[in-house]
């Protein structure tokens, strides 16, 4: 019997078809992954490049955000007419349509729906609430994608809002530190989940009869970035040990359906010494005005 | 044993970790593919939708061209510089952003380059050559595509050219008449090939030691269209037979060497009489001035 051994992003007709011709197929999940994981001097040069467009995107959203107007009902005002999430992702996407990137979703979600880790946000954005803007568009030259994110507040913060973003941002700085060649994702996430639970906030799914005012950080520390948006290694639980030349984002958050959502997200090249950023890196405050 | 079935969408990875765990994964490659094919209302308004976005980029594209100044030198000019096939582009993207949609490619081939049915089009457009301009997008609000080609020149069209325009719309129009419920894709097909048999020109892969003016349809008539830009029934030999909802696209070709490519498509949705066209429908025509 002939046989075949296919790659873990192999489409399961492909095996199907394979198998009904009589070819055995074996599907070998760490083929190509340590060159898909091990980022070159060229490769990291392409994600650099990905990654400061991602970040001028962000530093644009987030200062359309704040520096708009506000009309009597608390609603954030931008050349005469509300400001949406769907308005501010139509500017992201004209920005990268400018510069040679496809960006097929962005999140932008304030309030409450920022609470929901997975919703994109819609509807007008409001002065107070906290507002999430995670960008992950790809290169159509490279065919790398970037990924960033940051949380901004158009005027006052609340108080909850304000210890939330000083959780996450402390979160994120310990797991920078604690990625480096030979340790492990896991590892990583355990060091964001240990400066989140002393700050008193929950990781983890919420119970099902949990108060609106239950604030947790509900998802892992980060994933791969490259040629995929996500792809190995998983820096969460279980994760795998890092090697050089993995770029890896590190993306705490905190969620609270009485306040919203906070996340504070960049990218990072792991070497032997620790975690390199990419980009040129961006401010990690509230404030964006 | 546990028993799966998946349909032919299922990744690889996720059939080897079942197997891996016990559970015996069968593809039926007819899954979920009925009440993919079967475009009810809903959808077809949402494709219709779809293709008149695509139908105004490229009219945006092809006048953008035609309207071009040109240099001493033959190449386009626009707004003083030289109009590329990478500048045409962009303005399509910008078009797509601004309306909603994700352009993750289009083609602006001109000269030989169009005569490669796989190249996306670079560098500078020339005045009299042959220039395909072939856009598919895809609604960010409704995940439905839209998919539609013309061939543009600028300034004097060669005979050659002309030839090769005249048989691209009579096989297109023959393609169309043998279109309906029942018909299979391989009749479709076999229509599209009699008329460019009839013209003169070949089909097929062209041999090895072909000349520079060997013009041949090199494809086949077109795919099904929907949720993927490519998805079943495929309009070529051994096509399946047509049913009442299929959309498809009808999209003939020819490609030379020495003179270009031509090819004009639009989007169809198969009923019992016939093919209906999708969108309001562009002039076939090589001259958008």
């Amino acid at each position: 019997m002939k046989r075949a051994v296919c790659d873990r992003t192999f489409p399961g007709v492909f095996m199907h078809v394979l198998m009904a011709a009589g070819i055995s197929v074996r599907c070998d999940l760490e083929l190509f992954q340590s060159s898909r994981r091990c980022k070159d001097a060229v490769e990291l040069q392409a994600m650099d490049v990905s990654q400061r467009a991602t970040e001028d995107a962000i530093e644009l959203a987030c200062r359309l955000i704040a520096r708009a107007g506000v009309n009597k009902n608390g609603e954030l005002m931008h050349e005469g007419a509300p400001l949406s999430s769907e308005r501010v992702r139509g500017e992201i996407d004209m920005f990268f349509a400018r510069c040679g990137f496809e960006n097929p979703r962005s999140i932008v979600a304030g309030g409450a729906q920022g609470a929901d880790c997975h919703h994109d946000g819609d509807g007008v954005l409001r002065t107070g609430e906290l507002i999430m803007v995670d960008i992950f568009p790809k290169s159509k030259s490279s065919g790398y994608w970037g990924d960033c994110t940051r949380t901004v507040v158009h005027g006052k913060v609340l108080a909850q809002a304000t210890r939330m973003h000083a959780a996450v941002v402390q979160a994120k700085a310990a797991a920078v530190r604690a990625a480096h060649v030979g340790a492990s994702g896991s590892d990583v996430h355990g060091e964001t989940l240990r400066v989140i639970h002393e700050h008193g906030f929950s990781s983890g799914t919420p119970p099902v009869d949990a108060p609106d005012s239950w604030c947790a950080m509900v998802h892992g520390t980060g994933h791969g970035l490259g040629l995929d948006v996500h792809e190995p290694p998983l820096v969460d639980r279980g994760g795998l040990t890092l090697v050089a030349g993995d770029v890896i984002t590190i993306e705490p958050g905190l969620y609270c359906k009485a306040v919203g959502g906070v996340r504070v997200e960049d990218a990072y090249v792991i070497e032997a010494t620790g975690a390199r950023r990419l980009g040129r890196g961006l401010p990690e405050g509230l404030d964006w005005s």
